[in-house]
């Protein structure tokens, strides 16, 4: 997606560790413009596939599924990270491990707005290890729904996740994909 | 406004303790379509108001926060509630104490995204001891950002949330007050 990759372009900053921080426009300040585009092309590339729920997880999954979900037409349903007082009973769960955080963390989604007879559309801003993603996917086949892909707006294609993800038959469509990029030249090198 | 409250009393769920669970449409699965029709109506009352960036929290804020920053065509803040290895650098930041997960927690602002010129509308899920909106209130003026006003979606009245923040001059537009509600009865008393 040419919009998006400007976008990084311009706007990204190579941290140290292969971090790239897009906090401007993506995942702390949300240009909600660029989500509609990366709405219309989500829907684009999944036409026809009857989605009719869209999961992700929080927090920066959330903004960017809320606003593809429009095109879609479809509720949204976010896994959370911790149990909170205000989620009891049947839920389903898994756990994953966050890089960013160094720590490994349960997440869970109410049993009730998951399940038989879904086709799911996993949506986040980035794919890198690929654990969260996972996580998601494990959850939408403890509760029998039917996982439709994942639409991701990042995916470091120099980290393992989207491979390991693709081989499992999951179908991944990232609308950037970066390959390769250098923290001293600025350059980024994105995936034809 | 009659179309959540309805939403309200035909999903909504009273439980021990006056928690309202509202997680079908609200704060766990999203109906986003509720989401833009509360989008136009806090358009409609902070109309003229020159509202340029919205301020909410992470996680639940999210979502209706980037689906009303739609109807006003402005960007998203989110405040961060731990931080994080990819926000590094000058960050505002305040003390949030949170009853739902009883701890204190620091929530965070990067400098950058907030600051002189600014003309903020804060957007959150829920108003209850006010203590996650009175956070983001004061990170609005340590930036030197202009408070418009609060924009939250259920307003549970009979906690002193709302009059505090009142009291302190800020505007608060809540779409639905609960005066009271009773767990045995199931009744909901909404604020005229």
């Amino acid at each position: 997606m040419q919009l998006l990759q400007d976008r990084i372009r311009k706007d990204g900053k190579i941290k140290e560790g292969n971090v790239l921080k897009v906090d401007s426009f993506l995942n702390h300040q949300m240009d909600i413009q660029l989500f509609e585009e990366i709405g219309k092309e989500f829907k684009r590339r999944f036409e026809g596939e009857k989605i009719n729920k869209i999961l992700t997880i929080e927090a920066s999954g959330i903004g960017i599924a809320c606003v593809v979900a429009q095109s879609f037409g479809v509720p949204v349903v976010f896994a959370k990270k911790n149990q909170t007082k205000n989620i009891a009973g049947d839920v389903y769960t898994t756990k994953v491990e966050s890089f960013t955080h160094g720590r490994v963390y349960d997440i869970i989604v109410a049993k009730e707005f998951l399940g038989k007879g879904d086709r799911v559309l996993l949506i986040d801003d980035f794919l890198a290890n690929g654990m969260a993603l996972e996580g998601l996917a494990e959850l939408v086949q403890l509760s029998g729904a039917e996982l439709v892909g994942a639409g991701i707006v990042i995916e470091k294609g120099f980290q393992q996740g989207g491979d390991l993800l693709r081989s499992q038959g999951i179908r991944i469509e990232s609308l950037a994909i970066i390959d390769s990029m250098n923290e001293k030249t600025g350059e980024i090198v994105f995936r034809d």
